[in-house]
């Protein structure tokens, strides 16, 4: 037998409505097989609607069913409940591999602790992992294998360290912070002084704080600061692979897609989001709220509330309509040539101008 | 004695010739000092020439000398082979450090085995490496140092996993794999909802798939699926430092360049194909056989056969004729000035227009 | 008692001068919480000139104080020294944590060294470090906790390789080296060949040689060359998250920002510095000293001096007034429009202009 089938299953919509304390809606009892977000949702899909949606959300969704809360009608099967995402981060919860699976309490054997390490109250250290001189772990947390802390670090309560993990010396972390495996916090900052005799190291004395209720993403690296904090705020999420320079301070529940690197000592203020790959230049200000469009260049500080695309960034309304308007340049080329041979009117019918006739809306 | 010389050494293109068992071509037996593609083949580098290739390939080569098939006439050494991929890897296998040396047979006696996972057909398991409970390693494979399996994974046969890697709960390995150092598998996907209170995480039950003949370059992650899998398909090569995100599908033989990410829930077909730091929004499809150059962002669904460049990306060779155009913009602002002071016709000879004369192609 | 201001205490201007063995320059003492470049510093910071700059690079920046040479006279509290950089990296040393906290002297029980490896003049080898056959460490060099060196592996003299780095067999690092955590050297090229039965493997063989002084970034990944060697050059920094590819070769003194990846087989010579997330072709050459703008991506070979910036990346100064332009298209079209309407002269006012009256310059 593979194991592959024994941590998802399917279940009948009604089977569901018990299991999350809900009201099935309609005559319809469907098979689901999955769930996720009203994007993301495919067929035999349960999907939910937050409070405040407008069930015309579900109008391009392929979803199969739908949780929605006590107001709203909607034209799929449902299950009624009274708050959506609780329901549905309870059904996927179902088919979680259980906490004591993945960090199996206790310290284990293998484990080295400094004696002058504090993990009294941690409720899992895993194969492995080193813990430095100093270093305190809170109520709760539990680190998984290879999890590296360097001294004097302190980690809150409730937290989960997956496998890899390294937090460098001094470093803090609040409480129910989620580190993705492979994280590295605390390393040196990338600074240097371009001396006569060659590119010199300004050394890196300060630390990361992460606060509560941060999640970091697989792979990413946080740098110390030169002196003082770099920080990432209450209830911001980092995606993988994402770098954040030295003295970076980020605000509360940012949200940084896969890949972005922010430059040293900028700062984002509360709400900022990121798409993938965005690039911040250092020593700019993003206002709270500005959202950055995939792939972006930041290079100079933003006012709150902008949406902005492109490198350089600008206002992403102005960057679609450049890019519009470059798909555009081969028409006007022809009309300054007909201009130029005297005949200023008329559309122009040239091959050129065909290639591009889809960009000219 | 440093040990820098004894991985590599020099030798006639004759021995070669034996050891591949071809046939000398010519009159000349040059000293061999490497190998490559040929593209990258340099002074001294012996390159080959694949089954269908044209001799004149060469032309732009700096090889010493070539390995041929059967009908192929070339104007520099070659030797004859019947198939000259094989006869070139072969050559260099000569050079590769043995695998025993890197994966010592057998199980170090500090790795960690739950005694429920099943590792007794594995090749090698490297010093500190854990296996998780219900974990399945299939016959031949090696594992590094460091590797660490977590519970209910599945791992073919005849892989090939380096040190640092690892694999969450519940993934799945196909057979003849190769995972380089510091690949993580099976972390969160980025799934969140915006709530109320701030940002919710989206339980992420899901799982990887890595099919057969899969390569994954050092540093690379690819996020657990919310339900179901994320796959890549069999005989698909993975880069460093790439980001797949949750839910992506991708077909068979793709290559993915370093530093390519893939956002949540998008499918890639058979063969496609992305240069470096290539970002692809979530949610789209790209069609069998797409190529995407280096730094382009795909921000929606890609028939099969195109090839794209720039962000947005459009078809590369409108992405090429756009940025000529741009370069183009001074002499067109000059030509309209023109216009407007009545002088329609003739060369622009102004410094702005002289600045931009390499783009005017 | 929180451990977070353990590692910074402010101190007198005064008591710094004493500390660094400077004079006191002005009346004024100020508190100084903290020290930064120039260009980062802020409030409470002490900062430095270097020798042969000038006072009015001050007149930017938000320091307290700064330590400055002999013959410069400045507008704010000062301390004169001989040489400003080593008296500010003397002042940041007192908060550094002592490297033998950081690396405790000694091999770690728990390290695994090959019988036939040469540990015998290292300083220290943390907790689970392994360590293969035939490679050699050098006198005082420090290794941190879980570092990984293959077989024949060859580490200078007075390094430091902190956590989880791993280095695979008969790579070669030379003296003065620092490797931040996470580092990946000598991991297979990406290099295959596209066969009639799918994309083939072609045997990576060569080594990855970092030269004396170099610093490479948490995250980074430098492959090994399929023949021969990947070089990263004396003195060179690199950032976090680089992707560096096979058969690439940089040269002295270069600096490249976080997330920049380097194609395989290229060349960077001496001083090239490039800025986050930049992407280099592979087979390309750039000349001494050139200097590459974030994102830039560059697709071609680029003489020794040059600046560039975009992608495909171009002199700076035209990329700049590419965009310039680009912005000024709205009002061209406008132009045009008049003149096809018969009326070429005077200023436009349409609104379509005005939007875009900030690029204009």
């Amino acid at each position: 037998m593979h194991n592959t089938e024994k941590f998802m299953k399917s279940l009948r919509l009604s089977e569901i409505a018990k299991i999350v304390g809900g009201e099935l809606v309609g005559a319809e009892d469907p098979v689901i097989t999955g769930g996720a977000g009203i994007d993301a949702a495919g067929p035999g899909d349960l999907t939910f609607l937050a409070h405040g949606s407008f069930g015309r959300a579900l109008a391009d969704s392929q979803a199969a069913a739908v949780l929605v809360g006590p107001d709203l009608e909607v034209g799929i099967p449902a299950i009624r409940v009274p708050d959506p995402y609780e329901a549905f981060a309870l059904y996927l919860e179902l088919f979680l591999t259980d906490l004591d699976r993945v960090f199996p309490p206790g310290i284990h054997s293998t484990a080295v602790i400094d004696p002058t390490a504090d993990v009294s109250r941690a409720q899992a250290i895993g194969p492995y992992s080193v813990i430095g001189p100093g270093t305190v772990v809170g109520a709760g947390s539990r680190l998984g294998t290879h999890v590296v802390l360097g001294s004097d670090v302190v980690i809150g309560d409730e937290c989960l360290i997956y496998a890899g993990v390294i937090l460098r010396e001094n470093c803090l972390v609040g409480s129910r912070v989620i580190i993705h495996a492979g994280v590295i916090l605390g390393s040196d900052g990338f600074g240097y002084f371009p001396g006569a005799q060659g590119i010199r190291k300004i050394p890196q004395v300060g630390i990361v704080e992460i606060r509560d209720d941060v999640e970091i993403g697989a792979g990413s690296c946080i740098d110390r600061a030169t002196t003082g904090r770099t920080v990432v705020g209450q209830g911001s999420k980092v995606d993988n692979l994402v770098q954040i320079g030295h003295n970076v301070v980020i605000g509360k529940t940012c949200s940084l897609s896969a890949q972005t690197g922010i430059g040293g000592s900028s700062t984002l203020e509360d709400g900022v989001t990121t798409g993938g790959q965005v690039g911040i230049a250092d020593h700019v200000k993003l206002g709270a709220g500005v959202k950055v469009g995939a792939q972006s260049g930041v290079t100079k500080s933003i006012e709150a509330g902008q949406t902005l695309f492109g490198t350089p960034a600008v206002d992403f309304k102005e960057s679609f309509r450049l890019f519009a308007n470059l798909r555009r340049l081969p028409e006007l080329m022809n009309r300054v040539r007909r201009l130029e041979q005297g005949n200023g009117s008329g559309p122009d019918e040239s091959e050129d101008n065909k290639h591009n006739v889809e960009g000219q809306g």
